[in-house]
């Protein structure tokens, strides 16, 4: 089973408009609603892929409620535990060129309520197991948050993949997660003194995350790097694909978590999540990929060693 | 006791931000969430005034939940009719110079949720009532929807303030409202060769609306002028007062929807709709008052006969 941690998530709704006018009165034409925030982007791509998964949280209040009812209705099976803040929702203004973001902040969580994340995360994570810990913290949770869900995996037999940044990614590596998949930026914002935009450097920049057993970095249409005691490994997407880049790093999770939970070797591992992740950018919206465009490039990639 | 009819109501969200970068991403430093929608606005400031008062219209979805949630927490009993579809949302995006405002295509209300207000409209209103009938109609409530509720509330015995506009307001005045409350653009609209910027012109205009018992004419700073068979009244306010202007026709409506209760002589009625109003302009938001105002004013507007 493939468990994904979203304490953040967001309920994303996107406006179109004909066009954006600074201090003018838009009529929306169309409102697209659906779960957001990075971990439910995992657990979405998976359940397209037949996956079993589970996704876990916090969501709070009616914007909350709505998450739950869309997670239903897309056959996501959710384990989240309630909070009293209201979950917080994304708006994103789309006109016919581009679009403007709005984030609302996270909702305050309380002690009680990540203590009741903790024993239902420990409840929920069984040996054999893979946890997907993916997006930011949102204000009340602890900094070395992903950290103790790290070390209360381990316990459980279970095995992790860490996604995120900042403190919350400098705290999660310290606990020795199997996986860490930090983009370039997010790796050079850490290690500031190595140059992730070649393959080595990314490889040594990984070295120095020297507590994941495994560091995976994303560099957009460059492909990714794997590291790990035993090598470096790289894969890159054979064709630039235009679309929609939000989400084409969780669509990499997802396979990492896959691969991790089926102990692929890397060489195939790698292709397979180039190649989601390339699907996930032909896809118009975040959290689903292009099934036609993942098996063609999957064909396209032959496995390097 | 005095029903508000809301039948496209709307979470009102203010975002604050630094400044609004069209095509950028925005952290919102601040979330406000009101229930929306002129009705609720005319039931919040009478709720304010201490006057009883019950709202009812239609509310969905989760959107809808959370209006119910905020009406509970400012004390305004509820009556609303459950739909289908969600409830919409507006969204004004705060900057330090101005908003700037997405509103959300209100739900698609089926004819048997239709019937089921009509239904919950006729168990509520009593004799003696006066109902508030505010603002747009959601997209499959007929364009006669208030001309429907006008004729039931009269078989009632009760009375009724109109307050909307285009094709809603030219049916609504079919039926014979006690009271119409169009602004100046509202009903230069519906009667585009009357001059509704002057007193006489508005005067003139709302003898144009034959429909209704009576009519005043919101003039914003040039207050209001209210003509019936007896003759034509008017009052200003003593002073421009700088503030937001949204929900000061709301609050007219609320001291008319009290006059009207009351049968208050048209010169004391005019005198606190044009003080309530104001107080509206000097309040942060829609929906509320600021009571020193509208105390401060009633003492300087005397009744004019």
């Amino acid at each position: 089973m493939i468990v994904t941690v979203t304490l953040n998530p967001a309920l994303d709704l996107t406006y179109t408009v004909d066009a954006l006018v600074p201090h003018g009165t838009h009529r929306v034409s169309a409102v697209a609603e659906r779960p957001g925030g990075k971990g439910l982007n995992v657990a979405a791509v998976l359940a397209q892929l037949g996956e079993p998964v589970v996704a876990t949280g916090l969501l709070g209040g009616s914007t909350g409620a709505r998450i739950s009812d869309l997670l239903a209705g897309h056959g996501i099976a959710a384990a989240f535990v309630p909070i009293a803040g209201e979950t917080r929702r994304t708006v994103a203004v789309a006109d016919g060129d581009d679009a403007t973001g709005f984030w609302e902040p996270g909702p305050l969580v309380s002690s009680h309520e990540w203590t009741a994340f903790l024993e239902r995360f420990r409840a929920l994570v069984g040996s054999g197991d893979v946890v997907a810990l993916s997006g930011s913290l949102p204000p009340g949770v602890p900094a070395d948050g992903y950290a103790t869900l790290i070390g209360l995996a381990a316990v459980a037999g279970a095995r992790t993949v860490l996604d995120t940044s900042g403190e919350a990614l400098r705290h999660g590596l310290a606990a020795g997660p199997d996986l860490a998949k930090p983009n370039a930026a997010e790796l050079a914002e850490l290690f500031p003194t190595a140059d992730a935009s070649t393959a080595a450097g990314a490889s040594a920049a990984a070295v120095l995350a020297f507590g994941a057993r495994a560091v995976v970095v994303s560099r957009g249409p460059l492909g990714l790097v794997a590291s790990d005691a035993d090598g470096v490994w790289e894969a890159a997407p054979p064709e630039r694909l235009a679309g929609n880049p939000t989400g084409a790093g969780d669509a990499c999770v997802a396979a990492l978590a896959r691969g991790l939970r089926d102990r692929t070797p890397w060489p195939e591992l790698l292709a397979d999540a180039v190649a989601l992740s390339a699907a996930a950018v032909a896809a118009p919206v975040a959290g689903s990929v292009d099934l036609d465009t993942y098996h063609r490039l999957l064909r396209a990639l032959p496995p390097r060693t």
